[in-house]
């Protein structure tokens, strides 16, 4: 029997190793996604602590730039990014070292930060981090666990989570570049049309801001992660075709005549053709008709198509509601500023004629302190701060409890400290 | 001595269990990179033919948008795209059926498409089919596998290619957004060249030009993919700050007065500035100075900063020389296009003072073939292909060549049929 001892033994440890690599196998098939950077963290996370019976798990990612190590912990219900120096912490030294770290009390380690669990609340016992490496071995960031179930980290799990880190670090790694890179190009975009914006000086700003109106209404409308980000692409771009159009038109000084008129509604046909000889990825192809179709009307008065209701896509007409109130609340050169309880009346006059009455409801169901803070975050006066800490009073007042109240002429104290936020004090320097 | 023989022979299972589980650990390891597609598909497709013990593995992708499959295949000493419907050949099978398909042999198969043995001069005899899942299961393309080496393709091996496709597919569709993201932000900032370039219509299609001559100098001086790439970031963008001259200065008939010259050279620092705020991913982070150094000259003496040499950086001087180049060669407001003697002097002059002697080196020793190629391809009128056959004879006449025989005023075929494109017929017909 004793060859069958030997057998059995064998047996025992080769089931072990089966186990193991079929769970590294089922895991990497369950992470292998191509969502977001912070989603698949979440997968990331979740599976591998699930596989090393661990209470948390954490993937903190190498800001190479600036040597330091940043996540998304659990905060409340929601998800917080954190950082800080690569240098600190055991996780930092994870990465100073190159070297596994595994430890039975945190707390009794003086390289310990304390710091996270401050702000979370948690309290960490053991603790293990593994140095997380790309393809040609450079440390990408750490895979951290904390308090391993019944007991400390072993020197099997160590092993485990070092395999686990490297089935993971190429997925991660094109996640992030992937991020970088929308991070460049939206940035671009954004750059872009605060160019094009400030070649009158007085529609600085302007595109970003109808971009953050429309996103407040994409909300409410309950907008999906996707149609957000087709949102912000069509939003920024709306005036780009405004490259064509002559300095003479758009900054000067009175009213545009006939011809002139015709010539700057041109811009939108120009950001369509532009944007139409432009490659967008699959999901973001309608992006030129969207951002091109922020003057049409649901009547079919509007231009360049004069579509018509519904055959305007919805994110034209949210644009077109955040357009006018944009345009309307800043100073023309035509025009000063227009009283707010002018700008909403108009608002809703126009709705059927030229506005989706959909989303002219959602835009008056705004929250007073999102649009102020979007109209005063525009301006670069050095009264953000001061603006913005002023602003939280308005939580909980609706743009249509505001407009009943202009209404009414009531001067509660609302309206009366509306009245020396609006216009903003960056609009009445320029009018 | 029964426990022993059935220990032995589960043994023998698990033992071949932990051979294939740790084939396929080490195949994911080793196809964890973050390198472009088309390298992270030749990774794969060599890592699968070698576990799988195959002679040749090809992984199609399929590309929603037109139902097409497409891949690189060896093509002589390099690689070459193929594409075809996604409804033929046995592959196409496997993506219309969802289902694994096994063939002993190809050519009696009567859903099998020789075309590309025909195009590579391949024999394939078997044949293994596996449709690539994402994490949801869609199919987003197919793993093939050739030639199963002593045999035929078993119940096992289609087992062990599903389980590494399934590893692949991650890493793969990570590529593949990759690619998509920077195609689309590459086409948006070519199309945004042309249309800045456009606001003056005797400098359309500038931008492009000049990137395509950088690169072309570029490569005679052995830039890597990632040099090449942040030049042609560099050399559509060099001229983005010409959306701040005004149109007047911009297309004035004539000479420029010292006033509006000054006003034309801000395009440089506009330039610096508008990409200054851009944020560009790791590797790419001195755009802003590269795009807006392409006036300096290496004695000191040009804009806007008066940098000299190699504080000038080399992909500034190369843009210089391509961006002198395209505008000599070209009509301006105040004078036709150059004859090429004249250019080609003007260059060989200027080296030294404005030029860096290696960058005219490298581009003096471009071939003709090439440069005309770029020249005439900016023209959009119709002639294109025309032209494009004509100029083959002009293989391996570098332009150092060309200006000795110019120089000479030798007569013979090549300059007589020179002067046949230059200037070529859009050139004349604006002038």
């Amino acid at each position: 029997m004793n060859d069958a001892k030997r057998y059995k033994e064998k047996n025992r440890k080769l089931a072990e190793w089966k186990r193991k690599l079929s769970l590294i196998l089922e895991y990497s098939g369950k992470i292998s996604t191509s969502s977001g950077l912070s989603d698949i963290l979440k997968v990331i996370t979740n599976e591998t602590r699930d596989v090393i019976l661990a209470d948390r798990c954490t993937v903190f990612l190498l800001d190479k730039s600036k040597n330091e190590l940043y996540s998304w912990i659990a905060h409340g219900l929601g998800r917080k990014k954190i950082r800080f120096p690569a240098s600190t912490g055991l996780a930092g030294a994870a990465v100073t070292t190159g070297k596994i770290i595994n430890v039975k009390d945190a707390y009794s380690d003086r390289r310990f930060n304390p710091e996270i669990d401050q702000k979370t609340g948690y309290y960490t016992k053991s603790i293990l981090c593994v140095p997380m490496r790309n393809q040609p071995g450079q440390i990408i960031g750490v895979f951290q666990v904390l308090n391993k179930k019944d007991g400390f980290f072993t020197k099997q799990d160590e092993e485990m989570l070092r395999l686990l880190s490297s089935q993971a670090s190429g997925i991660i790694e094109n996640a992030m570049l992937y991020e970088e890179m929308k991070k460049s190009f939206k940035s671009f975009i954004n750059t872009l049309a605060e160019t094009v914006d400030a070649r009158d000086p007085l529609t600085a700003g302007h595109s970003s801001r109808v971009c953050a109106y429309s996103l407040l209404i994409a909300d409410r409308m309950g907008y999906s992660d996707k149609d957000r980000e087709r949102l912000q692409y069509a939003a920024l771009l709306h005036d780009l075709g405004k490259i064509g159009v002559k300095e003479a038109v758009l900054t000067k000084p009175g009213r545009l005549d006939l011809d002139e008129s015709a010539h700057i509604q041109t811009h939108t046909s120009v950001t369509r053709k532009i944007l139409e000889r432009t490659y967008f990825q699959h999901g973001f192809r309608n992006i030129p008709i969207i951002a091109s179709s922020h003057h049409e009307n649901v009547d079919g008065t509007g231009y360049p198509q004069k579509l018509k209701g519904e055959e305007i896509p919805e994110i034209s007409r949210i644009m077109a509601v955040a357009d006018v109130f944009d345009a309307l609340t800043y100073k023309r050169h035509y025009r000063n500023p227009m009283p707010m309880e002018k700008v909403l009346s108009i608002l809703r006059e126009e709705t059927g004629r030229k506005f989706d009455p959909g989303c002219i409801d959602a835009f008056f169901s705004l929250d007073l302190c999102d649009v102020l803070r979007v109209m005063t975050e525009a301006e670069e006066n050095g009264e953000k701060d001061s603006i913005g800490s002023g602003m939280s009073e308005f939580r909980g007042i609706s743009l249509k409890d505001l407009h009943e109240r202009l209404k009414k002429k009531e001067k509660d104290e609302a309206v009366k400290k509306f009245s020396k936020f609006y216009p903003v004090a960056g609009l009445k320097k320029r009018s």
